[in-house]
């Protein structure tokens, strides 16, 4: 069967980063994720885009179907949430079948776990906590520092809490794993016109500096409405030219830059 | 080439919802996308569960290659953003191209905006906000009471603006077209006991409750750690029979249900 364009487009692999969001109380509306935004402006600050982000089921066909796809895609995934002692984590489990391969107790990581539980007035290290010591063949360790019990990293897919501060902790011990680039950087313009004063200008300009992504976005303010241009790209020296444009181009529309 | 179980499990059809969010400025962080979360807890009182989100980018091949790919596989795509009168605005045209359909100014629409754009003193109804009214052929109009550019009804796609007040305006419109089935609903039980305390007995309360998702959700109150226990259904009864039943589990773990 012939492939069409999209098909052909969605099988090209780009470069940046894929989240991933585990869990049914994100898709019920129960919890708000924060994460995406939180790793996208990390992500930022090394040069990384991020291209896609999926939110899917605590179900193995998703999660499995999900890792592959985006794997298979970008250069990294970040995937959060699943990796607790419950019976709906099945993060760790989905991972090694996604990647064909098996996952038993991590000894280093059992040991250390059975110190905590020990030391500490939290509990007994029964066999639901036992779980969170299970960790996929041929997988590296994601250090956890709040509560102990690690993440992973499975060929490019890094696989953390989704606690929003135990994942913002492992993120640090991805860091030096990444291959970074220039920051990618930004640039606002804000002024009290509407979208569709300046959408022509905006458009003109955008032809004119290509490499740098233009987005507009509508706010309220003290009962005043007004738009917000940003700019996307990692050369400071651009950005400040592509910003002198955009306040100029306002000022042509009869806005003042705020 | 052989299908995996996952690549099938992905072509199947799933009953329920899937989101589709279209911004880079929800993929690189600036923006805090809340629409998943107002639009899953909208559709659980219709008794239509969302199954998957995804977050795209401005790009047409992406956008067109999501949403063939949610609205092949679940009853109703929401999607939100894209439609404003900027060149990033591509939402509109890329909807067109997934259904293999054209797309022209709208009449009606077009004879709305003018008279609006000529009655309040809100700027000139000038080319970029013309494209507003561009609306693919075949699709139903979605009311837009809040600042009238329409969103629209493609197939199983509900094409909807991003900004939050204008999306949830429009999803009063979109009520009436939906198979609604029994809400569901949901019944939580709080407890400071750790998740790895009760995840045996949750464990058991799922195999007796197969019918009703069971989720575990740590959280911190007043400095001390606890559990919450979500089930989700839609029988009322059984909704009170599964609350009744973790208050029973976590009183022989030695907690107090809050």
């Amino acid at each position: 069967m012939a492939q069409t364009g999209e098909e052909i487009q969605q099988g090209l692999r780009r470069r940046g980063a894929a989240i991933l969001v585990i869990g049914d109380e994100i898709l019920s509306g129960r919890t708000q994720d924060t994460n995406t935004g939180y790793i996208a402006r990390w992500l930022a600050q090394l040069g990384i885009p991020v291209r896609e982000a999926r939110v899917v089921s605590d179900e193995e066909a998703e999660i499995v179907a999900a890792v592959r796809a985006l794997s298979g895609r970008y250069d990294y995934v970040f995937s959060t949430g699943g990796i607790g002692p419950t019976h709906d984590d099945i993060t760790a489990d989905c991972m090694a079948k996604a990647f064909g391969t098996g996952i038993t107790y991590h000894p280093t990581v059992h040991a250390e776990l059975t110190a905590r539980y020990a030391a500490m007035n939290i509990g007994t290290f029964n066999e639901a906590r036992q779980r969170m010591a299970r960790i996929p063949f041929g997988a590296a360790l994601i250090a956890n520092p709040l509560s102990k019990a690690p993440g992973f990293q499975l060929g490019n897919v890094f696989v953390m809490a989704g606690i929003p501060a135990v994942m913002q902790a492992m993120l640090e011990d991805v860091r030096p794993r990444l291959v970074a680039a220039a920051p990618l950087g930004s640039c606002t313009v804000s002024v009290y016109l509407g979208e569709g004063t300046i959408a022509a200008g905006l458009a003109a300009l955008q032809k004119q500096f290509p490499d740098m992504p233009l987005g507009s976005y509508p706010f309220a303010k003290d009962g005043k409405f007004g738009t917000s241009l940003v700019a996307r790209g990692s050369d400071p020296e651009r950005l400040a030219l592509v910003e002198d444009a955009l306040k100029a181009m306002v000022r042509a529309a009869g806005g003042e830059p705020q």
